[in-house]
């Protein structure tokens, strides 16, 4: 692979971070071929143009067909609404390019499973965009659970708070109709269940509730009911046997792009919270009896990939370098790495334990996955 | 009331927590008649003496029932397991003696319901030691939720996590027998509940999980099962129709006194943890967009009864000073004032919900309170 | 000793304190001998008999120096304003009775110094209230320091900030006068002085600014020149050759009760805040590596003589109960026990160390002690 | 200007930083001309060509001469050791080149006179590498400042500590020489003096202690004196008559990458610690006092130019996203926007500041400025 041939649809906010990410992968990486930015798409050629030369990409297109058809291209960025997803992996992979896609896969479990069946007959690439996954101190986690460093895990909580939905105020929007989904649990519940997948594996079951704590909103002609659950509580079960819960809120006051997630073993605790990202705490009961206590970690060079962004320990990663961290692993993907990355293989595991979570909010009972 | 006589019986923790307490309510308050510690009750008449002389009792015994008789004893402190407390309660109520009883009420439902009998056929005072609800940061917080603060509260989380029970090779101990009730939900979970009950009235159902992350412990004679549930986790329904969970651990590691409540509104979130119980923190849309975030506002003189203790804000309360404020609420109750404590009466809805929730467990669903 | 009677003057913040110690002191404790509520002082008749009966003192008396002269008195605690410290303090000494006077010792050196000669005449136990050093936390970073936890400390930094002179529009008071001393050194800087003293040794020489944020207050006659500082920044050098600051204000908003402590050595640091006073943090770099962090530990009863008050970690003690612990190492001085405790002895170099700060400002440079 | 052509001095910490803020700018800001990487310089062919290919340049040169000479080239950044920057920054400015500068200016005070002399007879522009104050969150508290949020300033203090020095068992290396300066005051006190300077204005007057730890250190041949000062704590004093103290640290175990100021007002604090850099503390007195406290406020897209990244409150910024802030403000210099920026004319001041400090320590006194 001498270079790289990106093709890029959408330049919303996740369009700009796979922008971001594809200019930056190679000089903050370094070992990764050189990257051409082929051709970007958008709804109009206007809109093409413009971000075509903001973002640095050779071509632009009104018409996403023409990013997938261009032989230029050799990797698609999704990063369209979520109803899209489908329809423009599948095109890519049938044309044979590598594809990485936004998350979640889809708003129905058929379609995501299309998707999947799409990727495994193209035998080509196809990440998710899960990046909290590639923070260097998720990523660390999971080694110091491999390292038995916390003993078995017996019981893991994780919560995902925002507000952007939290004032009742707010008018009705797209995003409260029934048709974008159940609302917090695929919105949001994707994120916690990608970083279950990553640091312990499968969900065995599930329990939830789902809240709405706004059931109409303000449009122009009177309030409309709202078709969407903003919050969600998810009672679960780990393969593994743990105990565990997820809670979800899109209306959490004062949260911000909160995940916290707690995890307790035999043998100490671990916590973190993506509002203080560059940080996880770690208790461990090997340190002698009067001083333990929950140490403060600063991400460093020595938790990897930091080092490739700054050699200097605290001196704090931002969202976007997750981004640019997930980019090179899926680079990694197509040299036939085995690196850290949600391929559609894994990212169905999650659809289905979304889907499993509404069976359960609808019949009142767990629901096995 | 010129004077109260005191009665204690048990000096473990609480007993202990009761002697600082009644020694301290006069100097503290003040506004309370003269203490006379009367007669203090424990197994034996050796350790009921000793015990008399450290917490300046007049009198002792090695019978508790010489206690209750006791003509100089108006007030009886409860202390001791939780299965002696219906008895001892009963009979002091019977004595016409008012009754400042450890939490839980009973191991058994019934026998609570059989010491609310007893209370209300005496007309006496049956104060139960809910201390944290005691704490002026939480008497702040509802009031906040009284004057509106943060809007119509939508969405409720508590866990309360310790870690004594964390080691797994820790011996196999009376408390890991079914007869001490269910484990983490009676243990801990009436905490919780009285604080739901104290900011936000009653739960209305319930969906209850319970885990056993060390199914077998250590004894003399090789392992044993462990009877009990370290781990709970429980999704709930607040009557006012608030969305809720409650998570309670023994097994958390460095988790030493957390009592972590989230509570949200349509106007602001309010945050408090037990291990920082001299702060609250507050989240409020009022404050202009780009300076809003979570304050951490110290307990200060303007936080009753903060003042009594100290004049100066930030220079903290101790766990027996909550304490010393139950007592002073019990007290007042003795005098007929409208104090915050719970009582019998309130009491027997946080056991029922206790029972609710074992209930939920083994049937799998959702039960009604 | 039999049984310890008390005599105590004055019923103010520290006043009341010093009751509360004296009436938990032997429930807490235990091992210490009954406590007699002998003579309570103030300055009338009749607020001293009120505050009597409130603080359980068999006597009171209008006249401070009845007090001082009662027989039935072993020890006098004296909480008036610092300008009759010495006068009442000497006077006890004189009249054969051991005293726990209120920090600091005197607005002025030379009192200070009579102060110390009298004790040393009476050959009775004077012990000043620096509380501060006896929260289990500070006793145990102590500990830690002994043991070599850290190294050998090369830095120090002690900030003490409150708020409650923040107030510009806040009218002209007392504590304005130079009468009362500097303002920021001796009223808040003997506290970290006291620290210093306990966790390193002796200050060896400093150098002092010292700031006035508002020069002028109100009075009802007009604005009034402000003659104290209410801000204090002082470089310092211990005896051991550590370099180090001491950062002092009483207009700091915001901040209630801060004792803010960083202690660095060549293995490792500590961090502590008075506002947090349960918790203390610990950073050593024997932990590997990738985990090292600062620790939050949480005092529990292994920090002696948390255990005394609450046999469960996490779960706090108060200011108050730092007096009480502050009681015990009193009565332990009277027993002839090696206590932790500031007696006169070296109080004295706290008070010259402030007198030195002082000069240096004046004269604007270092000042050896 | 159609588009800018860059050239590069330097590819280590900050030369990379450099190589990925001018690859990043365009498709983060949109609103700058295209980018041109020119012409990349390191001190062999080899190197540099390596690192032209990685970081995307279209020439490169074993000699930085030819990156300055290249009339591709119309802004240099100039990233060498410090001892360097005065040679590349004149030269540069002399072939009518802009000047981007990493900080400080230079080790001599002379050298840096000549620096801004060039750039003066240039009329070019010459920003220095001081990303701290282009943090949204800096930004953001220097509006608050200007809007008297918390009223006139009158007490600051900033402390910067690391630990990269801290481990005495470390050998000897270059950094310990005196040739390249003071150690803690140019190496770290220029990033608190932009702090300084971009919040408040001038230091009027200062007071320097400084303190080597380690004063020796291993070398092969034995061991050697350290010529260097890792500690530095300063008095200062604000143009505008605040009292303030600066604490630096470069053996401060556990610290990372801490710059934590407090800043006090007449109505008001700030608070922030670039360990956390996506938030800052601030107290205001017009909140009701008993939910006054210190809000930790999250940054977000209306802390400009927050939004440029990310579209969502609370998702962090990176410390390489600064330096991409910062190179935003070059460009706008370049073409003439009064731009957030610290040019050759400021930073001379705090490189004046920094020498009196020096003095300061040698005289044992004040220095005014």
């Amino acid at each position: 692979m001498e270079s790289i041939g990106v093709g890029l649809i959408g330049t919303g906010f996740m369009g700009k971070a796979h922008a971001i990410a594809w200019n930056a992968v190679k000089p903050v990486f370094g070992d990764v071929p050189s990257i051409r930015l082929a051709h970007l798409g958008e709804t109009s050629d206007e809109l093409a143009s413009l971000k075509a030369v903001e973002f640095g990409f050779a071509k632009s297109s009104g018409d996403w067909r023409k990013v997938i058809a261009d032989p230029e291209v050799d990797v698609v960025s999704i990063t369209t609404p979520n109803r899209f997803h489908a329809e423009m992996a599948i095109a890519a992979l049938k044309a044979g390019k590598h594809v990485w896609c936004e998350k979640p896969m889809a708003p129905k479990l058929a379609e995501a499973e299309t998707m999947l069946a799409a990727q495994r007959r193209s035998g080509k690439v196809a990440v998710l965009g899960y990046n909290y996954i590639q923070n260097p101190a998720i990523r660390h986690i999971r080694k110091l659970l491999d390292e038995d460093t916390i003993g078995a895990v017996n019981h893991v909580r994780i919560e995902m708070d925002e507000d952007f939905m939290a004032d009742p105020a707010a008018p009705f929007q797209q995003r409260h109709e029934a048709v974008n989904g159940w609302g917090a649990i695929d919105d949001f519940g994707v994120h916690p269940l990608s970083l279950v997948r990553t640091l312990f594996g499968s969900v065995a079951r599930v329990m939830c509730d789902m809240a709405k704590p706004y059931p109409t909103r303000k449009t122009e002609n009177g309030d409309r009911d709202v078709e969407v659950y903003d919050i969600a509580t998810i009672l679960m079960r780990l393969e593994n046997g743990a105990s565990g819960l997820i809670a979800l809120s899109r209306t959490a006051w004062g949260r911000k792009g909160r995940i916290a997630i707690q995890i307790v073993g035999a043998k100490g605790s671990i916590l973190y919270d993506q509002e203080r990202m560059n940080e996880f705490q770690l208790y461990v009961t090997s340190d002698r009896a009067t001083e333990q206590g929950f140490r403060t970690v600063l991400t460093a060079p020595h938790h990897k990939p930091y080092d490739r962004f700054v050699p200097a320990a605290g001196h704090s990663l931002g969202f976007n370098d997750l981004k640019i961290i997930e980019c090179r692993q899926l680079i990694g993907r197509m040299r036939g790495e085995e690196t850290a990355a949600i391929t559609f293989d894994e990212g169905i595991l999650i659809e289905r334990t979304v889907a499993a979570m509404a069976r359960s909010f609808e019949e009142g009972c767990w629901i096995d996955i």
